[in-house]
């Protein structure tokens, strides 16, 4: 991949920025807290980011490099074994020094070290590709920001608003459900190798997909909660047996955020505490959550290839494929044939994470404009809820 | 599938003996103790197994059928939500009553009233294929009793001997390594309908295969030992992100059993502890240990599909496939194309453990002669070490 | 101390006769449970408390000792520091080998061994008073076989009966509660040093008492009830911080071995599952519990000197004092003014107990007869509960 | 207690004032982080100051009450169940919302209210007396909040500074060690009734004590060391049995914010990482830690009353009694005889504490100037290693 240098900058301008602004609604305090080891503070999200830059393409390529801060480089280190020593994540809450505006202003100095980087005439593919991926691991942060933000706040009894409803919730959406049906047979997922991909999305290769359908839209907030009212928490015949275990320990009756005030449901989200919307798509369920919802509705959740290959054929049966909630698929996290991680740390990036997580398709309301693709692959255990995760129902066909 | 009454009735009897030889030569104490709450007293799994034919076979066809005690019902319930309430499964031990010679007295009376119920005339396919599915059920435990002996009595720092070793250890084997490639392409795999066989081992179904070679035996414990000593379990970039944080939170530094005494190694078994053969296959690896391997080999473990589709082509090129260890796939275990569960309390039999367990295929020294299939999936959770579960590596090819 | 030989031989026959005969109703399996980290196994305590013997005494004193078995001397040491390593507590179910037919070999190899022993002429004070605190150590553990057994029982929802009511459940009591008061001032308490005590019932020293009352009986399993049906367990305000907490992480609504069935209590004792007797002594209850208790009836626990001053003075106008159930004080377990600890590994019996510990004083129903006095000083953890251990009220007076 | 309105104000002012300076050094992210669940933000401490005056007198005694924010009620209880809920301890790290201004805002406001309340001209002895206790109970609360804060930057690996050492740290003192006799006898401890004192200091009580010896100042750091260095940490036989396990539990081999930097000793204070200062009085040590010094030095840790005895014949034998660090007694804190919970919700201030703690005499480098009496009674569960707790050893006599 070679780029321009002008769109590269403009590029790196325009996402950089966006992560400040993400982070302009709160306070010094929102930004330094940790409210469960799963989460990070804004202000390591927006430290983490900019080390990984600092570390991956100023310290290869920089001439005279000298890091801004040598202590950053272990306080900032998510979990790249080959880089070195990190600070343990569960306790990235605790550091309340570098204070915010320091942060600010380390990512002031590797902006502008990175400007003048860019500025220089001779950089190549590998260069370039190394500042996308750095940019698209930053829009994957953004929207953790979002998410770890929800939870923090999600926490204070005061039920505080991160920003207007306009801005932050999607607007309801009220079609009826239909079916789509497809054929199946020999067909290719994965990445083509043309513009970003992550390692993890290819190679593109064959794969053999049986008869099946999807449905035309996600799962909404009214049909969840037939579920829940119809006793769906209650019956362990529609669970997993390690979902059912795992909902009963913690005595889950419902999806996280939402809470039954004086007969109602609400839900809290980054606008604050509101009323149920049954017309909006439900979110924050985990895998089992998903699982036991789509057994009770007589289906169940699509593998990701099902969903690649329906996707590939355009939005026009099948809606709300990106922007509105990640899916879940029944697809266990794995290498697909003839995956190589990337030599070097950044080859931590993906491979080592794939065992016991669930494969997650399209993307949520929260992600980045610009950030999903038909082929990305999102993932996380079976048990998260913080996310903006959501019901895609899938059915056998012939 | 019908059978004549008295060939399965010489079955039952062979199967059921079995078990009861196998607790021979242990004492009360030891059949009724458990290790860790995976694992289950020898006593219970008599019970348990027991407790099957009583509730899905005598209860719906014997006449004036009546419990043998009603209290076992919930006793010696495993995982059934659909027969009711169960004793929690990290108090088993805790049962001392029934005693060991009640539980004896147990069995011999449903052995007595399935001989009554098998000598009678009217007994169809449904009923035959309900007891078969009993008997391949005892025979699951008859490995799990094995198993949970052997962790039993390496808590005890006498290392108690089970049974001699040339009935309960296989012979080493030498052979050198090579490699065999499959072509792959669009295959079949999964059980035909024809014999025995677990839900879960259909429906039959294509799948597509690149082309693959795999390893002509297992990984031997001289094989491992060079990776414990060529320090593997101190690298990081060898291992999945949670292996690595597995492995560290347990400070584990070799395979479960393994003693460091003077220098050498040695291996605790049902026959005690012997030292470390080292043509002898390396068993009690959990999945994060069989990948971290196979990374620092140079391979990967096999899918599930790879595995079955070279076994189907006969052991010629690729032997030790069944009776030295179950062998790690990098498959998750997850329902074919079109499974569907039985109807009623057996169906809770395998879809509700489709979650964050891997496939395991083959079978081991401790698996019961006949019992194991092509097509047979076992399947455990990724930390699991205390099966005979071992490495057949595989490799891309092409 | 000394003693005649043939007196100090029949008194170790007796009490080490009475420890086989407590096992007699169990089975083996029964022997070799442990309920929980806590409790021991039968089997245990029958080898612990010969192994204080061979460790203790015949080690420093038969000619030409060797141990019965090298490897009991880590599997039976409880908690002696000085003497080596240890077998972990909370693994000492799994202990299944030896059996218990080879442990009570143990316990007839080494009481034969101390017979000779003891029929040579010359041993002196240390040697006698040495068995003498073996003797006592071994009824110590004869309480605590009785405690470990019904906790073991009680996990069982068979509800196994140990033994007959008539043999283990003392007879109700039904006086009216009175009130004794005792003036106090400069008292003495503490053992005098004739006849045995253990090491932390001395030196026998000057106190000072304000003016006190105590109660004339210990509390009613009736009047107990009557706080748990009056909400005492739902009123924060009578508890102790701790006590609040730790009732509220475990959710406990009433004593332990309560059962509420169709609207009756019913309490799990040695003699099964048997009716609330309202009239019957209050047992198995938590400091936190007594003392909460004891706030809602307007008074107070006691301190160990004013029971044992109260005591002193005679059964008369205060009951109850032994063979009931033991007393909860208020005074935290310490030494004594002018404690010292013995020398030698024996010193590691009550010293290094002294913290975050209750004393108990009086004696209980499961206490051997005569193992008792006026200035024992039973100790336990504010959170236990599995002992037989009851409420004696105080208050102030003046 | 009644005091001139005007003077009463001035000292409200002072005191409250000073919690702010406290804070002035501190960011808002490091005001509203909370680095373990024994310890609380700054932010939090300013808040619950505030909330006890607004509660417990504002409520009661201002015309037209209401209060300055209705959820603060529930955000900043402490433990007071007779106010009502109370957010979760652990969770006090979450609050961001209301930020530290806000907070600042509430100060000022409640300080306002408060001032128009002290001018009017009727306020007896009873409102008095509980606005004392307000100071009182904030002024503890500043020394918490330095201990709390030195504990969250000791979690930060930068070893940020809090303030110049010559504001924190003590100066070094460099006596010899020397015993100082005292005969006790019948004597008296507790507070008279005049001044001011908490509930726990009385009433004025007889007690008796035997003769004993106590050390003319506090253990130093070299001391210290040398028991590190011996071994002290790594030889049972001078520990507590719980004290051992805890300290084995959590591989501590120093003593907390004592660092190994190439050879040689640091410690971490709140004027950052510096040398271990010999001469300079050990702290930080848990009654565990202390108590096994004790041993090691031949010595033992003093009863409350012994340090009160001495302590009230002045300073001139016995130094270092205040200002230096809180001294562990042996005396587990407990009622004195005739000791009364107050009325109404200021009752659970102390006596519900009383179980499972160990009563600390004398006064820290972080206690404010003027808080700490000789009848004093801190209270610390045995544990506690981050306030500044130090040894005075004792020793019997005769």
């Amino acid at each position: 991949m070679t780029m321009a240098s002008n769109t590269l900058q403009s590029r790196y301008t325009a996402v950089r920025g966006r992560s400040v602004a993400l982070a302009a609604p709160l306070s010094p305090e929102d930004c330094s807290a940790q409210s469960m080891p799963d989460a990070s503070p804004t202000k390591w999200h927006l430290a983490h980011t900019t080390w990984f830059f600092e570390t991956f393409v100023l310290e290869a390529h920089e001439p005279g490099f000298a890091p801004f801060a040598p202590a950053f480089r272990v306080l900032f280190n998510s979990y790249y074994n080959g880089v070195g020593a990190k600070h343990p994540r569960p306790q990235r809450g605790l550091l309340t020094r570098p204070a915010l505006h320091e942060v600010l202003a380390y990512r002031a100095d590797v902006d502008a070290r990175m400007a003048r980087l860019l500025s220089t005439v001779a950089h190549g593919a590998a260069l370039c590709a190394l500042i996308e991926l750095g940019l698209q691991h930053e829009q994957q942060h953004q929207e953790l920001m979002l998410t770890d933000i929800l939870h923090l706040l999600s926490c204070n009894p005061l039920f505080p608003v991160y920003a207007a409803a306009c801005d932050v919730v999607p607007p309801p959406v009220a079609a009826t459900l239909t079916w789509h049906s497809f054929d199946g047979g020999l067909i290719e997922i994965g990445h083509k190798g043309e513009g970003f991909a992550f390692d993890n999305e290819g190679p593109r290769h064959r794969t053999y997909l049986h008869p099946y359908a999807l449905a035309s839209r996600l799962v909404t907030q009214a049909e969840f909660a037939a579920f829940v009212e119809g006793g769906g928490y209650q019956n362990p015949m529609l669970w997993l047996a390690e979902g059912w275990d795992w909902r009963a320990a913690q005595g889950l009756n419902h999806p996280l955020y939402w809470h039954r005030v004086e007969g109602e449901w609400y839900c809290f989200t980054l606008a604050g505490l509101q009323p149920l919307e049954g017309d909006q798509t439900v979110v924050h369920l985990s895998y089992y959550e998903a699982d036991a919802y789509a057994r009770w509705a007589g289906a169940r959740l699509p593998t990701e290839a099902e969903w690649e290959h329906a996707a590939a054929q355009g939005a026009d049966p099948v809606a709300q494929l990106f922007g509105v909630a990640w899916q879940w698929t029944q697809s266990s996290y794995a290498p697909y044939p003839g995956f190589r991680v990337a030599a070097g740390a950044v080859g931590e990036y993906n491979g080592k994470f794939m065992v016991n997580q669930y494969v997650l398709r399209g993307s949520s309301c929260a992600t980045p404009p610009g950030h999903a693709r038909l082929t990305y692959r999102n993932f996380f255990p079976a048990t998260a809820r913080w996310q903006f995760t959501g019901i895609r129902l899938a059915r056998d066909l012939g």
